[in-house]
């Protein structure tokens, strides 16, 4: 998808509202929303926040063309004083927002915009996108990661990615998220993941033979060679051809960087037999990558059954987060300016789960002192203020008799400030930071929140303060 | 993403291959490849082909630039020689490929190339992204549309998508499987789907009561406005607000054309009590659209408990193909040509249902001349050639000795030239003519092959000379 202005990849009701807003004297109303998600994925303990340098560049180049003006006028529905707005558009509020890489819970901001009603409405579409899309698969990457257990993956999805974007970007979040490269080249141009990959089937398949074909690529390409052996037959041709090319071609020059991939079959028993067949050889250095529909669940399972396996490439299940491919990450009001006054606002619903956290807030993320581990996250009212010399007692917003005084903590402000007055503010940090940080992050979180099943619920609680202007509304039924 | 030149948009290997092909004297090898797909997502009896559109603009500006060849030079692996080629690089082989919104079948070839080496590979991994993701959501989308048994289904899945591209023409994708139109502005501007939509719940939050807000939309909107009634209670305050501005703004100036939308709750008993408070306020002619994480399978519910539904907005589990997000389609050689004859290439595997179908071939549908409904598929050798005249004998490949002939039929070739000799030979369609062909063609499908539940294998079978090739490549195991 070629459009480097992405003005128009927005909801239509953006504009019907923004128009409305226009014709009623709303357009300068100040607005505040926060961007929060409901549910981990895959029942997981936490998320990765992912997309915020592509929200930036979206921000940055927001504006509406002639062709663009001209699509609305065509619907015979928009005020002319509305596209002349249009016409002049830029972002002029404020957002604040947890960096990417920031390991993050359901119901808390994850992005505040604060802005006149108009700009907050036509920024929406595109901020729940992007964030949408690459915390999905950063989180999904983090787990994928998180099974490996220390051994690489590399992301090798592009071909089934849900699009061009799906797959670009993925392969960058997919790099925060922990994978070590990517097949994709233009990510790699673009983003600086590394790219790598060798040969496909096709390879073998366009030469006399799998023998002549595995030297014909050592002899091209010495180091770093990775033989796809599952071509003819993984145990009686495949692996015995590679090995004779080995030691035919690489370790004469005293090459000792090369590898095999395998791509179907049982891959417990195959990669069992080829570390046996390769060690025998007098190989042990030679790796074994595998690829095949991989996902957290079935390296576990292939770790536990002691598959040897040194490399994983993971395609499919990662790219499109296949076993819950939606991030729910929604856009909701919190409150309106009214004569210099921050009103909060809440929208109740019939199902309890979608009731919002009202108010223009901060998140304060808690660590214990001592082990450095997360202990809480706590939202407060925008001027509240923690201090890490003074006690805080947390308690279940849903059971508030259920409490707990932390003591020996130290206190960072998740919601960092990305625009101010339509301003980039904010230092962006290069891609391998954001990865050491989500690195570093995933580190402060208990392995409790970290397993796959039945994870410890991290605490997102509110301040007292907080917790009653949320009762208040609800009782107040707006 | 915005990346005109989508060239890089390609897996790594896909370039050490070409590199090697280049320096090994196979740069020229004139090669076949099909891409195919393996199962039909959720089970289903027959998926759509879309994204060709896609393809083409890609092949007809692909190009290497300057950036993109110093990006290789400096990875030190590739020839110079490789370098230059790349930089004159352009597609000059032949494709063919079945239309846009044709109904296909596992293990058919959906699109075949035939090209020198080096460009088939690395016209690869965009060609299989782009007709997996758009097959994905265009298939998705014929089953949400056929749950909905004729009520419009509209796309509203943007914020959702994964990512940009999947948001712009995953809704293209969308409306060739039968949806409406979208909330997607960018898609109706780019491909003229229509895009619709009318508040969210802050319009209504931004005012100070939801009759305000009511009202104040429909004075502004008066022709087709859908008011979102859940905002705070929808049967105690919702719809009775939206009853009255309806008879206070619309119905005075004889306006009939207006609806309520829901995106929470009990969807059947909030629709079928909606459904009797707007018919005993004396308007049947409220329309009710509903939305909140619809797909196939929820619609068919609500439909047979009685909802009281005109119009589904269907988000998140459309646009990512949410029970089953992957389109596996594959692309394998299968064939090449050695001193000017074709020889047939297989892939054999350990997983059975990886063996390839070899050889440069044709796909006839044959359709029933008297009911006009197709029987099978057959795949042929490219230079056979079946006729309306004489009866056909279908057997099943895997089961030789069930037998079938038939007799009074119809024939159509599927794979139609795409490209000859480098230059597109395709007179494409309009959207709109793609999406009547394939309400057409699905006409054309028993309905035992278009229920959800264990649907009817459609038969797609091989010709005697076919299948006798690949059973020589299988014994011969090469």
């Amino acid at each position: 998808m070629s459009y480097k202005n992405k003005a128009m990849l927005c909801d239509y009701y953006e504009f019907t509202m923004g128009n409305g807003y226009f014709k009623k004297g709303l357009a300068d109303r100040i607005s505040y929303f926060d961007v929060f998600f409901r549910k981990v994925p895959d029942g997981g303990g936490f998320a990765i926040a992912a997309g915020l340098e592509q929200v930036i560049d979206y921000i940055e180049n927001l504006h509406f063309d002639e062709s663009d003006i001209e699509y609305f006028r065509s619907k015979q529905i928009f005020d002319d004083g509305f596209l002349d707005y249009l016409k002049n558009f830029r972002f002029t509020g404020d957002i604040y927002a947890v960096p990417e890489g920031t390991p993050i819970f359901p119901d808390e901001p994850i992005l505040t915009i604060k802005a006149p009603a108009i700009e907050a409405q036509i920024l929406e579409t595109y901020i729940l996108l992007a964030i949408n899309h690459q915390s999905l698969i950063a989180t999904k990457a983090a787990r994928i990661c998180r099974a490996a257990q220390g051994r690489a993956v590399l992301e090798f999805g592009a071909r089934r990615a849900q699009g061009e974007s799906a797959a670009v970007v993925g392969a960058r979040a997919a790099y925060i998220g922990g994978c070590a490269g990517t097949s994709n080249v233009l990510t790699d141009k673009l983003f600086g993941v590394k790219a790598g990959g060798t040969i496909a089937h096709s390879w073998i398949q366009m030469f006399d033979s799998e023998y002549e074909a595995f030297k014909a690529y050592c002899e091209l390409y010495p180091t770093n060679a990775t033989l796809l052996v599952d071509t003819y037959n993984t145990l009686k041709s495949g692996i015995p051809n590679a090995i004779r090319v080995f030691k035919e071609v690489l370790i004469p020059k005293g090459i000792n960087d090369f590898g095999i991939r395998l791509d179907s079959g049982d891959i417990t028993y195959l990669t069992k037999q080829a570390r046996k067949m390769l060690d025998e050889a007098g190989l042990p250095q030679c790796k074994i990558v595998v690829s095949n529909a991989l996902d957290e669940y079935l390296i576990e399972d292939l770790i536990s059954q002691g598959a040897q396996i040194d490399t994983f490439g993971v395609g499919e299940r990662l790219i499109t987060a296949r076993s819950e491919p939606v991030f729910g990450s929604v856009y909701k009001l919190v409150a309106i300016e009214k004569n210099g006054e921050i009103i909060p606002k809440i929208k109740i619903s019939e199902n309890v789960s979608k009731i919002t956290n009202p108010h223009y807030k901060k998140v304060y993320r808690i660590y214990d002192r001592a082990t450095g581990k997360a202990v809480a996250d706590q939202l407060c009212i925008h001027d509240e203020v923690l201090s890490e010399g003074e006690p805080i007692v947390l308690f279940d917003p849903n059971a508030i008799w259920k409490k707990k005084t932390v003591t020996d903590f130290t206190l960072r402000e998740l919601l960092v400030p990305i625009f101010k007055d339509g301003k980039c503010v904010y230092n962006k940090p290069s891609l391998d930071e954001i990865r050491s940080y989500c690195e570093e992050q995933c580190d402060t979180l208990w392995d409790e929140v970290k397993r796959f099943e039945n994870p410890h619920k991290y605490y997102v609680d509110l301040s007292y303060k907080l917790w009653e202007t949320k009762r208040e509304l609800l009782l107040s039924g707006k």
